[in-house]
């Protein structure tokens, strides 16, 4: 790639002169899930990529140490590349060594999203970068993001309500911020957590977090969630924890309530097991997660939906070409979530604005996130996010937010730095160890 | 979707004001293939996009009946929307109504590209226009078309020279232009063409149209092709006359000099089945030519080669689409033509210049092609297109021959306004007759 040397007044705008890099970390509450319960806090990595012509875009990321340890020589490599050269970035990617003694080819402790590959790690980090530059392009050319994208083809992105069980605080001696929105251990919790998302935010479908309780608990959470709610669309998503005889019971108790479950078992060979004889949707955000487990996944029809992520999957672009692979193969699309801020959540509006087989209400921790780097937070309405069309992403970022959520990385002894759900638990249970599979 | 109602000078830019659709014939040579020869003249349709701030963009598709049809309502459709709103064109093309009665579910006589469908023609309709807002767009931010598709990944793109059974003129009486490359009926002939083809631009790769003579008679020309460029990549594409037996007789006798063999047979079905002996890949543009034909052909592994074509695909934007399905099935992706002018091998090479997995040397008519619509003819040097890095497509419409070749359009009786291979060849031949399938 040749790139002129003089820049015309339109090629500074879109040049990169500089790039910023800032982990932090952010409050998150206590949700328990299969492998333990998330830490008091979460690291993010917040990604500013400014222009020759003074533009500056913001991209989001997972903040964890690996991953920094990536992003730094990709940031160092960008300098004088257009924020245009998307398509560029995964070379580039290729080009950052990975240091795959840190990637550990087993489940990822804290992200639950199937087996960690280096490839995977590569380009959940290119995707805070591709988000960064398509925020910045926008700007200069006052463009929203979805246009870059080729255009919204809906106004408003739906969004579903993602219920865990949670304790009320974090362990005594694991430090944290406090929220009211007190423990969710039963079926009652769940439902009045349910409550106060759909009174809050509007949300008209239920997502709850599983694999915590023996399956007849979670059974009976839906059970009372689809009591409440009738009629409502409702997932239950154990991150594989569960046998295929233990899938296939679930199944059997919910299929007429779910619109689907997700990731009941892990691997592929035995989500198709499950699949065969469900008779209910299966979705994954576990054993189909880079497009090298698609052609598996899809051949066996292992999957039903897919919850594409623009951080995994590779940026937005390649969300939309995950998108066309589902849509070319009958295969239903949602969105996963993990804990994020403003910025990752307007990304993935933009995304799901321009997907036409978006089929399913996305997810979002969003509401769990109290604290942000945005100046201005992205607010719910009747369940779904307005599509902005102003430039870039739409969200502009707090130096002093960012400022404050840095300083807490810089004074952390690095017990949080890396997220890590087993070693969470264990301040409340001495005794916790990530769970074997089956777990039931 | 909403449009303010009040335009900024930077969304005049990019609304379109005006929409003109000029239909003109170009002069094709005698080329052979299975069901006829070529016309003398081809249809085309020009599609100029002009913006409320005066850029204007242009796209060239299929230019007969049936597509002017579709193209006109489309046409009026678009004024006062953003040539930005790509995804937008989709909905676009459902609104306008199919002349269901015209859309025969039959093998396209002027194509050879499979079975003709409705969704196929609105797609290649809706190309044309894609690649004029593409082109508009540009223009308008002062970005080549490939930085709108992300960034080329490559400065050149290669091309393959595309060999032709053909006659030294047209048959008396049917009218045409004259050109100096003789008849090429035997081996002796197209190793002559090829040379030439070698020479004047540098093709490295050759790909000869077949299903023209017994089955015989083109190994003998494919034999002389690699007896006269030993190691080059060949090909041979017969659009589907053979028999399954024949062409795995084919594939037998070629196996160590075919790059792939495109086409051998009709259908997925019997593509599966010489696939799955042939020794040598199967490319298609007849059996896999819409994203609806994927799966099956996948599953069934009855192609190693998806030739795209960004006018039946549905432009340059779904042609990534189907790179990236590829990559996901590790399916090769090469790329096909049909009689095109400059507009569209632009458009082909920017698109090409994109994808990282166009792991074949690309098809194009356009050497044939004498005449054209741009004001400067695009060269081919080594084999290959430089990939340009100015605004849009790169390519400025004269407007001087496009009202030249308008004009024999508006003159013609309509004897060639609609291509039909087998008419043409019935002027030489009264009782010539389509092939029935298999031909051998």
């Amino acid at each position: 790639m040749t790139h002129a040397p003089s820049l015309t007044p339109q090629t500074r705008q879109l040049t990169i002169s500089e790039v910023r890099l800032t982990p932090i970390l952010v409050a998150d509450p206590p949700l328990l899930n299969t492998q333990g319960v998330h830490q008091p806090y979460t690291p993010r990595l917040i990604i500013e990529v400014v222009t020759a012509g003074g533009v500056t875009g913001v991209g989001e990321t997972y903040g964890d140490t690996k991953y920094l340890e990536l992003a730094r020589p990709f940031a160092d490599m960008l300098a004088g590349r257009r924020v245009t050269d998307l398509n560029g970035l995964f070379a580039l990617a290729d080009e950052v060594a990975v240091n795959a003694s840190r990637v550990e080819n087993s489940v990822d402790v804290g992200g639950l999203r199937g087996v960690q590959t280096a490839d995977k790690l590569r380009l959940s980090v290119l995707s805070g970068f591709e988000v960064a530059c398509l925020d910045a392009w926008g700007k200069a050319v006052g463009l929203p993001v979805h246009a870059l994208l080729g255009g919204k083809v809906r106004d408003r992105v739906e969004y579903s309500a993602y219920l865990f069980y949670r304790w009320a605080g974090h362990p005594q001696g694991a430090g944290g911020e406090a929220d009211d929105w007190g423990a969710a251990l039963d079926p009652a919790g769940v439902v009045a957590q349910a409550e106060r998302f759909a009174d809050t935010f509007g949300f008209a479908s239920f997502k709850l977090k599983g694999g915590v309780f023996p399956p007849d608990q979670e059974i009976a959470a839906i059970r009372a969630l689809a009591e409440r709610f009738p009629g409502r669309p409702l997932r239950l998503d154990p991150n594989g924890a569960w046998s295929v005889p233990t899938s296939l019971y679930v199944a059997r108790e919910l299929h007429d309530v779910l619109e689907y479950l997700e990731d009941p078992t892990s691997g592929t060979g035995r989500m198709a097991e499950v699949a065969a004889k469900a008779g209910v949707p299966l979705a994954t955000n576990m054993c189909v997660t880079t497009f090298g487990e698609i052609r598996e996944a899809f051949t066996q029809d292992a999957v039903q939906v897919v919850l594409s992520d623009h951080h995994y999957w590779g940026g937005l672009r390649s969300t939309r070409e995950l998108a066309a692979i589902c849509r070319a193969f009958g295969v239903g699309l949602s969105m996963h979530s993990n804990t994020h801020l403003g910025i990752s959540l307007a990304a993935m509006t933009h995304v799901a604005a321009t997907v036409p087989n978006l089929d399913y209400a996305c997810d979002s921790h969003y509401p769990w996130q109290a604290e942000d780097v945005v100046a201005e937070r992205l607010s719910f309405r009747d369940g779904c996010l307005d599509v902005t069309d102003a430039p870039g992403l739409g969200v502009e970022l707090d130096q002093g937010r960012l400022a404050a959520l840095h300083r807490r990385w810089l004074e952390d002894d690095g017990a949080m730095r890396d997220r890590d759900d087993a070693a969470a638990m264990r301040v409340a249970d001495a005794d916790w160890a990530l769970p074997s599979f089956p777990r039931w």
